[in-house]
């Protein structure tokens, strides 16, 4: 207790620090960026890709575009008729989804590989709400654009980063397990509802003797042949052929199953198939999303829809952003993502979108995946593959009558059997096991409570790990008794946040009061500390109270200027405590080589 | 580019670390300590506090005790009356809470000041549920008192500590703004309902007109003479007796305001104030909480009930926790408290109240205060205090009739006045004027939206801080370029988690891509960094793939070992890129005397 007189009497030979500088020093930058980020003069050429690369268009780039936005196109139109079933829509819906993103996509997308249109998740979480009417997803197609589009122009698409890979694959792999279950009931060719996990099986098992065998029989057969032609693709003698066989896979089996059918009616007017049966004709009406609706007789109103809608109003577009951007990264190859203008590109996508009946639509990863095989140059393509939606719009409708219902089942189980992440399940027990919790935990909610509230748990969940680490900094690891002198060097590992706070201030009693005769002067080393807040300051400030008490004195050492500038302001004693030195070197003298005379210069001074 | 080769193809004079240790050391140890907390030898005297000091009592205590729990009883007296009308229940709920928790604390609590009783925060948690029938409260008081004892045996009330100093005094704020505003009504007579912040000023203001004079004069008057009395205690002269005049202030204006009523009812039958009215006589019954209620006619399940109180069951226990601590902590001076103890403490007194007809009870703050100034020695004083409000139910039933209602709002309302912080709002404003934030947040949704919603709203938006702080590690302090040399050292500040993971890659390439001619190695110093998850490794992995193909090199370096085993186990090539060098003086020649030779020795070996 040499010096502890000198110490808490605050005789300071550190002046009170000038520069209060406030932390979260990104906050106010960060509000002007997003403020300018509209108005400085490249922003044009930002916003609107198509002015970059349209003047650089080269005609050999033209073939490839088509190609590649036909092969795209056979691949889009069975999906979209088996999406929109997914949703519980008619199946023309699914086409009236799939053109205006292509088209919208061309002018604003940054991405030449990416490819915008219903996808099986946002069929699936739509789903829920469109059993009154098709105008739910109408609706909710548009204000997903509109949210969409507002999240990218206040720079907000971050919060996805908030989604750590193991959550965004749990929630991938339910997705693919909801949706291939919900498929059961088609491929089977069974009757009753089956909009979710556990309704899809226990549907299944309730009607399990209903099973209709050609339903079956095709069903199977499809997805083998589906998956055979998958393989083939990789296959290297004439890997042309093969890998356009492969990538027109989806259509083959559609074309086969419909043919199939087809014959079977006219020449034995058999049908040995559930088929879709009829879809509407014609190109839809270009009119405004629905605002209201009518139900039964029933007008809703614009607010009941919005309470009907509910949490699918925020869960929805951030499903859909959160989609896009995987998307995106998958293909963007060592090139920056401009995630701005891919959702403002998105947010338009789906706003241009409820003007013709589509349902909420994102970046396909089957379908962006065809693109980039395909070859596509630039996003010229998806003009080709909206020109081909249309074109089966206006003229081979009554020939989707005859699509085996089973065959779409097919074409969504295969595409489902690659979407469960079991590699990087199996990469996660390997190299963290921890991680496997969110993942799981992501997995089991969204197959018991549906996409929306598990994804969400996921997160929650998944950040609780973060706010449990800065929580609790360890110091066991650096905790040290300076040779021959009464001093101990408590080093924390981390910042201190108010939730270290108490169990901190605990942590150095503990340390103390375990070496009672022994020690008498405890310094704090902040080197690994960034910042603090009042309720660490008021903490450390009562632990100072505390020690004197038990007849101790504490320094706080080499702590961030931020840190000595708030002790000071609590209170001059307090503040005086604190010892900034600068100099690392210093302190690694002071570990390596136990110099007590230095430290008694330095702190009596 | 000299060694990029030499890099990328993880020539590897690292070893793959044996130790592949994870991270998360802390949650076995902490489970196990968890399950163990109740088996070791010592555990009886820390779970049966009264043993401990039962023994080394002596005489001299009793006295002290004896002065201190009749004082803190004719406090507990008027304020329980008071808060059983702000829970909306029958003054005699307020005594019937009183003494159970004395009874219990004397036995299981630690702290010698603390009284266990109903508080003003408890009751008008539970005003919304006690509209129907008392019972609600009762049950109400059970189930806190097995969540609190759970939370104790589980030792976790570590839960707590995510509740920052500005987050509590917002809310303990606004408890005490929404306590005095429900006392308006009261204070000046009026008619109608005020159960909460808007409904109590909108009350106010619809009967403005209906303001009874006298009730107005004599609470005016008593909350003036209790703020006087108040001061009085500070005063030097005679100081003894104006210590107990002000701590017997409560008791004083309650008795002052019966005496003034009863006599001009029996002189002059005259009735000028509102009344409390009858408080029905006797002790309550001892038997169990009611499981079931009969409201109107209809019985009431206990799920129903249980659904009437809803988030409720909840809350209450966590403010009850909170509040508890909150006055453990004032007046524990350097004394760590054993936090495990105290919930295991107020999980029993709620537990046994609940047997008595007991609304939720928890430390309250005036009345520790109380029984400090007091000089209380021992838990001992408790039983003088419970005894004294039993001896009150039995005899002073009737004489409570007369208590003008006035003045006990009066008495809340004096109370109130120090609740709210001011003075912490004032400091907060002068050292970090960020944490006005959550301060702010927390007391205006808890004036608007009520105190159980507002205080997980400040919790999140409190959490939000922590959150943005871990998902933005500053690395713009910590770029420099080594002289002379092709080299750029990244520095980032904090530890890496998946929030972090897109942000870091981005700013990484982003430092890159500035000096696109003159950089062809960055150097990422991971001496800050403790650990990291898959999702940042995969993003660095990826990042190494986006850097290859701008043709520039990375390094890891001296990043702790849990990173590099990740590294590895990932992939071995990717592992390869850490270089671990725990020599921190290495690093500071490094920083300090820029020898490119001996980076390219540690580098290419």
């Amino acid at each position: 207790m040499v010096f502890s007189n000198n110490l808490n009497a605050g005789s300071g030979n550190d002046a009170p620090p000038e520069d209060f500088s406030e932390e979260f020093p990104e906050i106010l930058p960060f509000l002007r960026r997003q403020a300018r980020g509209f108005c400085d003069k490249s922003t044009l050429l930002k916003r609107l890709p198509i002015l970059n690369w349209l003047p650089k268009y080269q005609l050999n780039y033209l073939f490839s575009d088509f190609v590649a936005g036909l092969t795209v196109g056979l691949t889009a139109i069975p999906q979209g008729i088996a999406y929109a079933v997914v949703a519980g829509l008619e199946p023309q819906y699914g086409l009236y989804s799939g053109f205006m993103g292509c088209f919208m996509y061309f002018i604003f997308g940054s991405c030449k590989d990416i490819t915008i249109g219903p996808t099986a998740i946002m069929s699936l979480m739509v789903a829920h709400y469109v059993t009154a009417s098709p105008d739910y997803a109408v609706l909710s197609c548009f204000l997903s654009g509109v949210l969409i589009l507002l999240l990218g122009i206040l720079n907000l698409g971050f919060l996805v980063q908030f989604i750590s890979i193991p959550v965004t694959a749990g929630f991938t792999s339910a997705a693919a397990i909801t949706i291939a279950s919900t498929q059961l009931k088609s491929l089977f060719g069974l009757p009753g509802q089956a909009n979710d996990f556990i309704e899809a099986w226990s549907n299944f098992f309730r009607h399990i003797h209903d099973i209709k065998l050609w339903d079956t029989i095709l069903g199977i057969t499809t997805v083998i042949f589906l998956l055979a032609l998958k393989k083939v693709g990789t296959v290297q003698r004439w890997r042309m052929f093969n890998r356009y066989l492969s990538l027109s896979r989806n259509a083959l089996a559609v074309i086969g199953g419909t043919v199939l059918a087809y014959l079977l009616f006219t020449l034995n007017n058999e049908k040995p198939f559930t088929l879709t049966g009829n879809v509407a004709s014609g190109l839809p009406p270009f009119r405004l999303p629905p605002f209201t609706t009518t139900v039964g007789n029933q007008t809703v109103s614009f607010g009941e829809m919005i309470q009907t809608l509910g949490s699918g109003i925020v869960a929805i577009p951030m499903v859909s952003i959160l989609e896009s951007v995987a998307v995106a990264k998958a293909f963007s190859k060592g090139k920056t993502i401009d995630a701005t203008q891919e959702m403002i590109a998105l947010g338009l996508c789906n706003i241009m979108g409820s003007f013709v009946l589509s349902m909420p639509i994102t970046g396909s990863f089957t379908r962006t995946a065809v693109n980039n095989t395909s070859g596509v140059r630039t996003t010229f393509g998806g003009v080709f593959t909206g020109c081909l939606i249309l074109l089966a719009l206006g003229f081979l409708a009554q020939t989707f009558y005859f699509i085996p219902k089973t065959t779409l089942a097919a074409v969504i189980l295969a595409a489902m059997f690659s979407m469960v992440e079991y590699e990087l399940l199996f990469k996660l027990w390997r190299t963290r096991r921890i991680e496997v919790v969110p993942f799981m935990v992501t997995l089991m909610s969204c197959l018991i409570l549906g996409l929306e509230y598990g994804i969400v748990i996921g997160v929650a969940v998944n950040l609780l790990f973060v706010l449990y680490i800065t929580a609790r900094p360890n110091t066991d690891h650096n905790v040290r008794k300076i040779m021959d002198t009464e001093t101990l060097i408590l080093t924390p590992d981390q910042s201190l946040v108010f939730s270290a706070a108490e169990n901190f201030k605990y942590k150095v009693l503990k340390y103390t009061l375990n070496a009672p005769n022994t020690i008498h002067l405890i310094i704090v080393n902040g080197h690994y500390v960034q910042s603090i807040d009042v309720t660490v300051a008021m903490n450390l400030n009562s632990l100072v109270a505390d020690l004197k008490l038990l007849g101790k004195s504490i320094v706080f050492w080499n702590w961030p200027r931020q840190a000595v500038g708030l002790a000071w302001r609590l209170s001059p004693e307090f503040g005086a405590l604190f010892k900034r030195n600068d100099n690392i070197e210093d302190l690694v003298k002071l570990w390596n080589h136990d110099k007590p005379d230095y430290i008694n210069g330095v702190i009596c001074n």
